[in-house]
Protein backbone atom coordinates (compact mmCIF):
# COMPACT_ATOMS: atom_id res chain seq x y z
CA UNK A 1 0.00 0.00 0.00
CA UNK A 2 2.40 2.42 -0.78
CA UNK A 3 1.75 6.08 -0.27
CA UNK A 4 -1.63 5.06 0.78
CA UNK A 5 -3.61 7.74 3.39
CA UNK A 6 -4.87 5.96 6.28
CA UNK A 7 -7.53 7.84 8.55
CA UNK A 8 -8.73 7.20 11.80
CA UNK A 9 -11.88 8.50 12.84
CA UNK A 10 -13.29 8.64 16.20
CA UNK A 11 -15.60 10.28 18.56
CA UNK A 12 -13.27 9.63 21.13
CA UNK A 13 -9.36 9.98 21.21
CA UNK A 14 -9.22 7.73 18.35
CA UNK A 15 -6.81 5.20 20.42
CA UNK A 16 -8.57 2.14 19.90
CA UNK A 17 -9.09 3.11 16.24
CA UNK A 18 -5.40 3.50 15.62
CA UNK A 19 -3.52 0.35 17.90
CA UNK A 20 -6.36 -1.79 15.73
CA UNK A 21 -6.07 -0.02 12.87
CA UNK A 22 -2.39 -0.76 13.05
CA UNK A 23 -1.80 -3.78 13.97
CA UNK A 24 -4.09 -4.59 10.90
CA UNK A 25 -1.79 -2.33 8.60
CA UNK A 26 1.36 -4.20 9.81
CA UNK A 27 -0.28 -7.21 7.98
CA UNK A 28 0.57 -5.45 4.73
CA UNK A 29 4.11 -4.24 3.16
CA UNK A 30 4.82 -0.32 2.98
CA UNK A 31 4.21 2.50 4.97
CA UNK A 32 0.75 4.65 5.13
CA UNK A 33 0.51 8.11 5.83
CA UNK A 34 -1.85 8.47 9.04
CA UNK A 35 -4.30 11.07 9.31
CA UNK A 36 -5.91 11.30 12.74
CA UNK A 37 -8.92 12.81 13.48
CA UNK A 38 -10.33 12.52 17.41
CA UNK A 39 -13.15 13.94 18.72
CA UNK A 40 -15.69 13.83 16.04
CA UNK A 41 -18.70 14.22 18.38
CA UNK A 42 -21.34 16.40 15.74
CA UNK A 43 -22.32 16.37 12.19
CA UNK A 44 -20.55 18.99 11.38
CA UNK A 45 -17.43 17.64 12.42
CA UNK A 46 -17.94 14.36 10.46
CA UNK A 47 -19.39 16.72 7.05
CA UNK A 48 -15.50 18.01 7.52
CA UNK A 49 -13.92 14.97 7.61
CA UNK A 50 -16.02 13.49 4.88
CA UNK A 51 -14.58 16.46 2.63
CA UNK A 52 -11.26 15.84 3.19
CA UNK A 53 -11.35 12.23 2.39
CA UNK A 54 -13.03 12.47 -0.15
CA UNK A 55 -10.37 15.29 -1.44
CA UNK A 56 -7.44 12.89 -0.30
CA UNK A 57 -9.34 10.08 -2.59
CA UNK A 58 -9.05 12.31 -5.92
CA UNK A 59 -5.41 13.18 -5.41
CA UNK A 60 -4.44 10.54 -4.52
CA UNK A 61 -6.74 8.45 -7.42
CA UNK A 62 -6.93 5.89 -5.00
CA UNK A 63 -9.07 4.97 -2.07
CA UNK A 64 -7.81 6.12 1.23
CA UNK A 65 -8.52 3.64 4.58
CA UNK A 66 -10.73 4.61 7.21
CA UNK A 67 -10.52 3.06 10.16
CA UNK A 68 -13.84 4.39 12.17
CA UNK A 69 -15.10 4.01 15.96
CA UNK A 70 -18.26 6.09 16.43
CA UNK A 71 -21.40 5.58 17.65
CA UNK A 72 -23.65 8.16 17.07
CA UNK A 73 -25.16 7.23 14.07
CA UNK A 74 -26.24 10.21 12.82
CA UNK A 75 -22.21 11.02 12.85
CA UNK A 76 -21.65 7.31 11.43
CA UNK A 77 -24.02 7.78 9.08
CA UNK A 78 -21.95 10.84 6.90
CA UNK A 79 -18.75 8.71 7.03
CA UNK A 80 -20.34 5.15 6.25
CA UNK A 81 -22.58 6.58 3.19
CA UNK A 82 -21.73 6.20 -0.14
CA UNK A 83 -21.15 9.62 -0.87
CA UNK A 84 -17.49 8.69 1.08
CA UNK A 85 -14.96 7.54 -1.50
CA UNK A 86 -12.76 6.10 1.30
CA UNK A 87 -12.27 2.18 2.08
CA UNK A 88 -14.42 2.31 5.38
CA UNK A 89 -13.80 0.12 8.61
CA UNK A 90 -16.21 0.21 10.95
CA UNK A 91 -14.90 -0.81 14.03
CA UNK A 92 -18.29 -1.62 16.00
CA UNK A 93 -20.66 -2.48 13.28
CA UNK A 94 -18.47 -5.91 13.58
CA UNK A 95 -18.65 -6.30 16.98
CA UNK A 96 -21.10 -4.43 19.37
CA UNK A 97 -24.00 -5.71 17.01
CA UNK A 98 -22.91 -8.82 17.56
CA UNK A 99 -22.75 -8.63 21.33
CA UNK A 100 -25.80 -6.51 21.50
CA UNK A 101 -27.63 -9.38 20.35
CA UNK A 102 -25.55 -11.88 22.67
CA UNK A 103 -26.03 -10.23 25.82
CA UNK A 104 -29.79 -9.37 24.87
CA UNK A 105 -29.48 -5.63 25.73
CA UNK A 106 -28.48 -2.49 24.11
CA UNK A 107 -25.12 -0.94 24.38
CA UNK A 108 -25.19 1.80 26.09
CA UNK A 109 -23.08 3.83 23.08
CA UNK A 110 -19.74 4.83 25.54
CA UNK A 111 -16.75 5.13 23.49
CA UNK A 112 -13.51 3.80 24.61
CA UNK A 113 -11.73 2.77 27.27
CA UNK A 114 -11.34 5.94 28.56
CA UNK A 115 -13.78 8.32 28.03
CA UNK A 116 -15.93 7.94 31.66
CA UNK A 117 -13.29 6.00 33.30
CA UNK A 118 -11.32 8.97 33.42
CA UNK A 119 -11.14 9.82 37.11
CA UNK A 120 -12.89 6.56 37.95
CA UNK A 121 -11.19 4.25 40.77
CA UNK A 122 -9.71 2.51 38.03
CA UNK A 123 -7.86 5.29 36.70
CA UNK A 124 -6.39 6.49 39.68
CA UNK A 125 -5.69 3.57 40.73
CA UNK A 126 -3.32 3.40 36.96
CA UNK A 127 -1.77 7.35 38.13
CA UNK A 128 -0.89 5.65 41.37
CA UNK A 129 0.85 2.35 40.03
CA UNK A 130 2.78 4.88 37.23
CA UNK A 131 3.43 7.02 40.54
CA UNK A 132 4.79 3.54 42.72
CA UNK A 133 7.00 2.41 39.61
CA UNK A 134 8.74 5.50 39.50
CA UNK A 135 9.36 5.82 42.94
CA UNK A 136 10.57 2.20 42.89
CA UNK A 137 12.59 2.47 39.94
CA UNK A 138 16.13 1.23 40.30
CA UNK A 139 16.04 0.14 43.59
CA UNK A 140 15.46 3.48 44.17
CA UNK A 141 13.33 2.76 47.33
CA UNK A 142 13.55 -0.35 49.32
CA UNK A 143 10.10 1.21 51.50
CA UNK A 144 6.81 -0.27 50.45
CA UNK A 145 8.41 -3.03 48.55
CA UNK A 146 5.51 -5.10 50.22
CA UNK A 147 2.90 -2.63 48.22
CA UNK A 148 4.21 -3.79 44.89
CA UNK A 149 2.42 -6.14 42.61
CA UNK A 150 5.57 -7.33 41.00
CA UNK A 151 9.27 -6.83 41.63
CA UNK A 152 11.92 -6.92 38.28
CA UNK A 153 14.96 -7.70 38.88
CA UNK A 154 18.46 -7.91 36.98
CA UNK A 155 21.02 -6.37 35.64
CA UNK A 156 21.94 -2.69 35.00
CA UNK A 157 20.40 -1.97 31.11
CA UNK A 158 18.37 -4.96 30.74
CA UNK A 159 15.10 -3.27 30.34
CA UNK A 160 13.45 -3.33 33.55
CA UNK A 161 12.69 0.16 33.43
CA UNK A 162 10.31 0.19 30.67
CA UNK A 163 8.90 -2.81 31.18
CA UNK A 164 7.76 -1.37 34.95
CA UNK A 165 6.44 1.84 33.50
CA UNK A 166 4.43 -0.62 30.95
CA UNK A 167 3.03 -2.72 33.59
CA UNK A 168 2.23 0.45 35.48
CA UNK A 169 0.76 2.41 32.96
CA UNK A 170 -1.11 -0.69 30.60
CA UNK A 171 -2.38 -2.79 33.83
CA UNK A 172 -2.21 -0.81 36.78
CA UNK A 173 0.77 -2.96 38.07
CA UNK A 174 2.69 -1.52 40.84
CA UNK A 175 5.93 -2.47 39.71
CA UNK A 176 8.94 -2.29 41.60
CA UNK A 177 12.04 -2.83 39.83
CA UNK A 178 15.91 -3.67 41.11
CA UNK A 179 19.22 -4.07 40.29
CA UNK A 180 21.37 -6.82 40.50
CA UNK A 181 25.09 -5.06 40.88
CA UNK A 182 28.17 -6.26 41.21
CA UNK A 183 27.96 -6.34 45.56
CA UNK A 184 25.30 -9.30 44.94
CA UNK A 185 27.46 -11.31 42.68
CA UNK A 186 30.65 -11.02 45.14
CA UNK A 187 28.44 -11.56 48.27
CA UNK A 188 26.10 -14.20 46.14
CA UNK A 189 23.09 -13.71 47.43
CA UNK A 190 20.14 -11.57 46.68
CA UNK A 191 19.74 -8.37 48.04
CA UNK A 192 17.88 -8.87 52.01
CA UNK A 193 15.06 -6.92 51.17
CA UNK A 194 14.11 -9.09 48.21
CA UNK A 195 13.91 -12.48 49.69
CA UNK A 196 10.62 -12.21 51.83
CA UNK A 197 8.94 -11.32 48.34
CA UNK A 198 10.39 -14.01 46.48
CA UNK A 199 7.02 -14.73 44.59
CA UNK A 200 6.61 -11.53 43.13
CA UNK A 201 10.32 -11.39 41.55
CA UNK A 202 10.55 -11.65 38.20
CA UNK A 203 14.17 -11.64 36.10
CA UNK A 204 14.83 -9.70 32.78
CA UNK A 205 18.22 -11.05 31.34
CA UNK A 206 20.23 -9.94 28.02
CA UNK A 207 22.57 -11.25 25.61
CA UNK A 208 26.03 -9.96 26.95
CA UNK A 209 26.95 -8.82 23.58
CA UNK A 210 23.46 -6.79 23.20
CA UNK A 211 24.40 -5.53 26.83
CA UNK A 212 27.51 -4.34 25.85
CA UNK A 213 26.21 -2.39 22.71
CA UNK A 214 23.99 -0.58 24.79
CA UNK A 215 25.77 0.28 28.17
CA UNK A 216 28.78 1.44 25.37
CA UNK A 217 25.73 4.02 24.33
CA UNK A 218 25.99 5.44 27.90
CA UNK A 219 29.34 5.17 28.76
CA UNK A 220 31.85 4.20 26.12
CA UNK A 221 34.80 2.34 26.74
CA UNK A 222 33.98 1.58 30.40
CA UNK A 223 34.65 -1.33 32.17
CA UNK A 224 30.93 -1.47 32.54
CA UNK A 225 30.03 -1.59 29.51
CA UNK A 226 33.27 -4.04 28.58
CA UNK A 227 32.07 -7.53 27.40
CA UNK A 228 33.48 -9.31 29.13
CA UNK A 229 32.24 -7.81 32.54
CA UNK A 230 28.99 -8.04 30.83
CA UNK A 231 29.19 -11.48 30.04
CA UNK A 232 30.12 -11.62 33.99
CA UNK A 233 27.48 -10.16 34.97
CA UNK A 234 24.88 -11.88 33.22
CA UNK A 235 25.75 -15.26 34.00
CA UNK A 236 26.11 -13.65 37.79
CA UNK A 237 22.81 -12.80 37.93
CA UNK A 238 21.07 -15.75 35.99
CA UNK A 239 22.91 -18.10 38.99
CA UNK A 240 21.39 -16.22 41.49
CA UNK A 241 17.98 -15.96 40.00
CA UNK A 242 18.29 -19.89 39.11
CA UNK A 243 18.92 -20.36 42.79
CA UNK A 244 16.27 -18.68 44.16
CA UNK A 245 13.75 -20.04 41.51
CA UNK A 246 12.69 -17.19 40.22
CA UNK A 247 11.56 -17.16 36.60
CA UNK A 248 12.87 -15.11 34.03
CA UNK A 249 13.28 -14.29 30.61
CA UNK A 250 15.54 -12.22 27.69
CA UNK A 251 14.58 -8.98 26.11
CA UNK A 252 17.04 -9.61 23.86
CA UNK A 253 14.40 -10.34 21.10
CA UNK A 254 11.37 -9.38 22.67
CA UNK A 255 9.21 -6.05 23.03
CA UNK A 256 8.11 -4.87 26.42
CA UNK A 257 4.25 -5.69 25.50
CA UNK A 258 5.80 -9.32 25.31
CA UNK A 259 7.38 -9.05 28.60
CA UNK A 260 4.60 -7.82 29.94
CA UNK A 261 2.06 -10.14 28.94
CA UNK A 262 4.47 -13.06 29.82
CA UNK A 263 4.94 -11.53 33.41
CA UNK A 264 0.91 -11.15 34.23
CA UNK A 265 0.81 -14.65 33.03
CA UNK A 266 3.14 -16.45 35.19
CA UNK A 267 2.85 -14.11 38.12
CA UNK A 268 -0.53 -13.21 38.12
CA UNK A 269 -0.96 -10.54 40.66
CA UNK A 270 -4.11 -11.27 42.27
CA UNK A 271 -4.88 -7.05 41.81
CA UNK A 272 -4.82 -6.97 37.85
CA UNK A 273 -6.85 -3.75 36.68
CA UNK A 274 -6.50 -4.31 32.78
CA UNK B 1 -23.39 -9.28 31.01
CA UNK B 2 -23.11 -10.16 34.60
CA UNK B 3 -20.35 -12.83 35.26
CA UNK B 4 -19.57 -13.22 31.63
CA UNK B 5 -16.55 -14.76 30.89
CA UNK B 6 -14.12 -13.52 28.01
CA UNK B 7 -11.27 -14.61 26.45
CA UNK B 8 -8.88 -13.35 24.27
CA UNK B 9 -7.02 -15.57 22.03
CA UNK B 10 -3.80 -14.80 20.06
CA UNK B 11 -1.18 -16.13 18.56
CA UNK B 12 0.57 -12.75 19.91
CA UNK B 13 0.78 -10.97 22.91
CA UNK B 14 -2.91 -10.33 22.51
CA UNK B 15 -3.01 -6.97 23.52
CA UNK B 16 -4.69 -5.90 20.57
CA UNK B 17 -7.73 -8.24 20.81
CA UNK B 18 -8.07 -7.06 24.61
CA UNK B 19 -7.57 -3.64 23.76
CA UNK B 20 -9.89 -3.55 21.27
CA UNK B 21 -12.04 -5.91 23.49
CA UNK B 22 -12.06 -3.47 26.28
CA UNK B 23 -13.46 -0.72 24.44
CA UNK B 24 -16.26 -3.16 22.59
CA UNK B 25 -17.19 -4.90 26.43
CA UNK B 26 -16.94 -0.88 27.74
CA UNK B 27 -20.12 -0.28 25.66
CA UNK B 28 -21.99 -2.78 27.91
CA UNK B 29 -23.12 -2.09 31.22
CA UNK B 30 -21.58 -5.09 34.06
CA UNK B 31 -18.30 -6.48 35.10
CA UNK B 32 -16.61 -9.45 32.72
CA UNK B 33 -14.05 -12.19 33.83
CA UNK B 34 -10.91 -11.91 31.61
CA UNK B 35 -9.36 -14.42 30.36
CA UNK B 36 -5.84 -14.31 28.56
CA UNK B 37 -4.22 -16.84 26.59
CA UNK B 38 -1.36 -15.35 24.68
CA UNK B 39 1.08 -17.06 22.20
CA UNK B 40 -1.83 -19.31 21.04
CA UNK B 41 0.89 -20.68 18.03
CA UNK B 42 0.07 -24.21 17.35
CA UNK B 43 -2.90 -26.49 16.54
CA UNK B 44 -2.34 -28.19 19.94
CA UNK B 45 -2.56 -25.49 22.24
CA UNK B 46 -5.37 -23.88 20.18
CA UNK B 47 -7.19 -27.33 20.80
CA UNK B 48 -6.33 -26.86 24.91
CA UNK B 49 -7.96 -23.39 24.52
CA UNK B 50 -10.82 -24.72 23.26
CA UNK B 51 -11.94 -26.98 25.72
CA UNK B 52 -11.21 -24.27 28.47
CA UNK B 53 -13.68 -22.20 26.39
CA UNK B 54 -16.37 -25.22 26.21
CA UNK B 55 -16.07 -26.33 29.94
CA UNK B 56 -16.49 -22.26 31.16
CA UNK B 57 -20.11 -22.39 28.49
CA UNK B 58 -20.85 -25.63 30.27
CA UNK B 59 -20.19 -24.63 34.17
CA UNK B 60 -21.78 -20.90 33.52
CA UNK B 61 -24.72 -22.28 31.19
CA UNK B 62 -23.88 -19.01 28.87
CA UNK B 63 -21.10 -18.32 25.68
CA UNK B 64 -18.21 -17.38 26.89
CA UNK B 65 -17.49 -14.48 24.63
CA UNK B 66 -13.95 -15.06 22.42
CA UNK B 67 -12.17 -12.40 20.99
CA UNK B 68 -9.44 -13.71 19.01
CA UNK B 69 -6.35 -12.38 16.65
CA UNK B 70 -4.70 -15.98 14.98
CA UNK B 71 -3.17 -15.44 11.06
CA UNK B 72 -2.73 -19.43 11.06
CA UNK B 73 -5.79 -20.81 9.47
CA UNK B 74 -5.41 -24.09 11.10
CA UNK B 75 -5.47 -22.45 14.30
CA UNK B 76 -7.92 -19.85 13.87
CA UNK B 77 -9.99 -22.62 12.00
CA UNK B 78 -10.20 -24.54 15.69
CA UNK B 79 -11.56 -21.63 17.32
CA UNK B 80 -14.32 -20.24 15.12
CA UNK B 81 -15.66 -24.15 13.97
CA UNK B 82 -18.84 -24.98 15.58
CA UNK B 83 -17.48 -27.22 18.06
CA UNK B 84 -16.62 -24.08 19.58
CA UNK B 85 -19.48 -23.03 22.65
CA UNK B 86 -18.31 -19.63 22.46
CA UNK B 87 -19.32 -16.56 21.01
CA UNK B 88 -16.44 -15.67 18.86
CA UNK B 89 -15.38 -12.36 17.42
CA UNK B 90 -12.91 -12.37 14.62
CA UNK B 91 -10.74 -9.37 14.78
CA UNK B 92 -9.09 -9.89 11.64
CA UNK B 93 -11.76 -11.53 9.35
CA UNK B 94 -13.66 -8.34 9.24
CA UNK B 95 -10.70 -6.28 8.77
CA UNK B 96 -7.62 -8.05 7.38
CA UNK B 97 -9.71 -9.39 4.12
CA UNK B 98 -11.19 -6.74 3.04
CA UNK B 99 -7.85 -4.55 3.26
CA UNK B 100 -6.31 -7.52 1.11
CA UNK B 101 -9.08 -6.99 -1.66
CA UNK B 102 -8.19 -3.14 -1.47
CA UNK B 103 -4.91 -3.18 -1.87
CA UNK B 104 -4.52 -6.60 -3.97
CA UNK B 105 -2.08 -8.27 -2.04
CA UNK B 106 -2.06 -10.84 -0.17
CA UNK B 107 -1.34 -9.85 3.44
CA UNK B 108 1.80 -11.14 4.89
CA UNK B 109 0.63 -12.58 8.46
CA UNK B 110 2.58 -11.13 10.89
CA UNK B 111 0.75 -10.40 14.28
CA UNK B 112 0.21 -7.12 16.17
CA UNK B 113 2.26 -4.22 16.04
CA UNK B 114 4.97 -5.95 18.47
CA UNK B 115 6.36 -8.74 16.91
CA UNK B 116 9.01 -8.47 14.55
CA UNK B 117 9.23 -4.56 15.47
CA UNK B 118 10.62 -5.42 18.68
CA UNK B 119 14.24 -4.79 17.94
CA UNK B 120 13.24 -2.67 14.79
CA UNK B 121 14.38 1.01 14.67
CA UNK B 122 10.58 2.04 15.36
CA UNK B 123 10.89 -0.08 19.04
CA UNK B 124 14.54 1.45 19.63
CA UNK B 125 13.42 4.89 19.30
CA UNK B 126 10.20 4.30 21.58
CA UNK B 127 13.20 3.17 24.18
CA UNK B 128 15.15 6.14 23.83
CA UNK B 129 11.75 8.29 23.81
CA UNK B 130 10.96 6.43 27.46
CA UNK B 131 14.93 7.14 28.66
CA UNK B 132 14.71 10.84 27.29
CA UNK B 133 11.17 11.60 29.58
CA UNK B 134 12.54 9.99 32.09
CA UNK B 135 15.80 11.93 32.30
CA UNK B 136 13.48 15.34 31.54
CA UNK B 137 10.63 14.70 34.13
CA UNK B 138 10.09 17.64 36.31
CA UNK B 139 12.88 20.07 35.18
CA UNK B 140 15.78 17.89 36.25
CA UNK B 141 17.56 18.45 32.98
CA UNK B 142 17.51 21.71 31.19
CA UNK B 143 20.19 20.20 29.00
CA UNK B 144 19.11 18.83 25.53
CA UNK B 145 15.40 20.70 25.52
CA UNK B 146 16.41 21.13 22.02
CA UNK B 147 15.93 17.17 21.07
CA UNK B 148 12.31 17.28 22.94
CA UNK B 149 9.17 16.77 20.74
CA UNK B 150 7.26 18.62 23.65
CA UNK B 151 7.56 20.03 26.53
CA UNK B 152 4.86 19.85 29.08
CA UNK B 153 4.34 23.13 31.78
CA UNK B 154 2.27 23.23 34.49
CA UNK B 155 2.24 23.61 38.63
CA UNK B 156 3.68 20.56 40.42
CA UNK B 157 1.08 17.59 40.97
CA UNK B 158 -0.92 18.66 37.43
CA UNK B 159 -0.56 15.17 35.52
CA UNK B 160 2.42 16.18 33.62
CA UNK B 161 4.70 12.97 34.25
CA UNK B 162 2.10 10.71 33.18
CA UNK B 163 1.38 12.29 30.05
CA UNK B 164 4.97 12.87 29.42
CA UNK B 165 5.53 9.03 29.59
CA UNK B 166 2.31 7.74 28.14
CA UNK B 167 3.65 9.96 24.69
CA UNK B 168 7.04 8.15 25.12
CA UNK B 169 5.74 4.99 25.22
CA UNK B 170 2.65 4.90 23.25
CA UNK B 171 4.21 7.48 20.35
CA UNK B 172 7.78 7.41 20.87
CA UNK B 173 7.82 11.43 21.50
CA UNK B 174 10.36 12.69 23.33
CA UNK B 175 8.28 14.70 26.14
CA UNK B 176 10.24 16.62 28.66
CA UNK B 177 8.32 18.31 31.45
CA UNK B 178 8.93 21.53 33.31
CA UNK B 179 7.07 22.33 36.56
CA UNK B 180 6.41 26.35 36.79
CA UNK B 181 6.71 26.84 40.74
CA UNK B 182 6.87 29.90 42.76
CA UNK B 183 9.99 31.58 42.20
CA UNK B 184 8.51 31.73 38.44
CA UNK B 185 5.24 33.37 39.73
CA UNK B 186 7.07 36.05 41.49
CA UNK B 187 9.57 36.42 38.68
CA UNK B 188 6.02 36.32 36.44
CA UNK B 189 8.43 35.50 33.70
CA UNK B 190 8.53 31.85 32.06
CA UNK B 191 11.81 30.13 32.98
CA UNK B 192 14.66 31.32 30.90
CA UNK B 193 15.45 27.73 29.09
CA UNK B 194 11.97 27.32 27.55
CA UNK B 195 12.10 30.78 25.79
CA UNK B 196 13.51 29.29 22.61
CA UNK B 197 11.44 26.24 22.59
CA UNK B 198 7.78 28.01 22.70
CA UNK B 199 6.49 26.57 19.78
CA UNK B 200 6.87 22.48 21.50
CA UNK B 201 5.41 23.93 25.17
CA UNK B 202 2.19 22.66 26.12
CA UNK B 203 0.53 23.48 29.16
CA UNK B 204 -1.79 21.35 31.81
CA UNK B 205 -3.51 22.98 34.31
CA UNK B 206 -6.24 22.24 37.01
CA UNK B 207 -9.20 22.73 39.02
CA UNK B 208 -7.88 24.30 42.28
CA UNK B 209 -9.58 22.11 44.38
CA UNK B 210 -8.86 19.05 42.75
CA UNK B 211 -4.84 19.72 42.96
CA UNK B 212 -5.16 20.14 46.89
CA UNK B 213 -6.45 17.35 47.05
CA UNK B 214 -4.16 15.12 45.25
CA UNK B 215 -1.29 17.56 46.97
CA UNK B 216 -2.83 17.01 50.66
CA UNK B 217 -2.17 13.30 49.51
CA UNK B 218 1.15 13.37 49.23
CA UNK B 219 1.88 16.27 51.85
CA UNK B 220 -1.16 16.82 54.40
CA UNK B 221 -1.80 20.29 56.16
CA UNK B 222 0.88 22.18 53.94
CA UNK B 223 0.98 25.72 52.54
CA UNK B 224 2.46 23.56 49.72
CA UNK B 225 -1.78 21.79 49.68
CA UNK B 226 -3.64 24.38 50.86
CA UNK B 227 -6.29 25.21 48.44
CA UNK B 228 -5.39 29.35 48.91
CA UNK B 229 -1.93 28.72 47.40
CA UNK B 230 -3.16 25.87 44.66
CA UNK B 231 -5.71 28.88 43.90
CA UNK B 232 -2.99 31.47 43.43
CA UNK B 233 -0.42 29.15 41.53
CA UNK B 234 -2.57 27.90 39.20
CA UNK B 235 -4.20 31.49 38.60
CA UNK B 236 -0.74 32.60 37.94
CA UNK B 237 0.76 29.87 35.83
CA UNK B 238 -2.65 30.13 33.73
CA UNK B 239 -1.19 33.92 32.89
CA UNK B 240 1.87 33.15 32.28
CA UNK B 241 1.13 30.45 29.66
CA UNK B 242 -1.63 32.94 27.89
CA UNK B 243 1.00 35.47 27.71
CA UNK B 244 3.61 33.43 25.63
CA UNK B 245 0.57 31.95 23.59
CA UNK B 246 1.53 28.72 24.82
CA UNK B 247 -1.89 26.12 24.10
CA UNK B 248 -3.14 24.62 27.32
CA UNK B 249 -6.02 21.87 28.64
CA UNK B 250 -7.25 21.43 32.05
CA UNK B 251 -6.51 17.57 33.22
CA UNK B 252 -9.08 18.19 36.19
CA UNK B 253 -12.01 15.74 33.73
CA UNK B 254 -9.44 13.98 30.79
CA UNK B 255 -7.55 10.62 31.29
CA UNK B 256 -3.89 10.70 29.94
CA UNK B 257 -5.42 9.39 26.64
CA UNK B 258 -7.43 12.12 25.76
CA UNK B 259 -4.64 14.80 26.85
CA UNK B 260 -1.97 12.87 24.62
CA UNK B 261 -4.53 13.05 21.37
CA UNK B 262 -4.98 16.88 22.12
CA UNK B 263 -0.95 17.78 22.32
CA UNK B 264 -0.56 15.54 19.13
CA UNK B 265 -3.34 17.12 17.42
CA UNK B 266 -2.31 20.52 18.50
CA UNK B 267 1.58 20.40 18.28
CA UNK B 268 1.85 17.84 15.07
CA UNK B 269 5.75 16.82 16.09
CA UNK B 270 7.26 16.06 12.77
CA UNK B 271 8.60 12.83 14.05
CA UNK B 272 5.63 11.14 14.97
CA UNK B 273 6.15 7.09 15.20
CA UNK B 274 2.66 5.78 15.75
Amino acid sequence: MPNRSVFFVSDGTGITAETFGNSILAQFPGKSRHVRRPFIDSVEKARAVLDEINQVADAEGRKPIVFITLVNDDVRRIITDDACRGRVLDMFKHFVEPLEDEFGVKSNHRVGRFSDAAKSTEYNERIEAINFSLAHDDGQSARNLAAADVILLGVSRCGKTPTSLYLAMQHGIKAANYPLIPEDFERNTLPSSLVPHLKKCFGLTIDPERLAQIRNERRPGSKYAALENCRYEVHAAETLMRRSSIGWLSSTHKSIEEIATTILRDIAPDRLIY
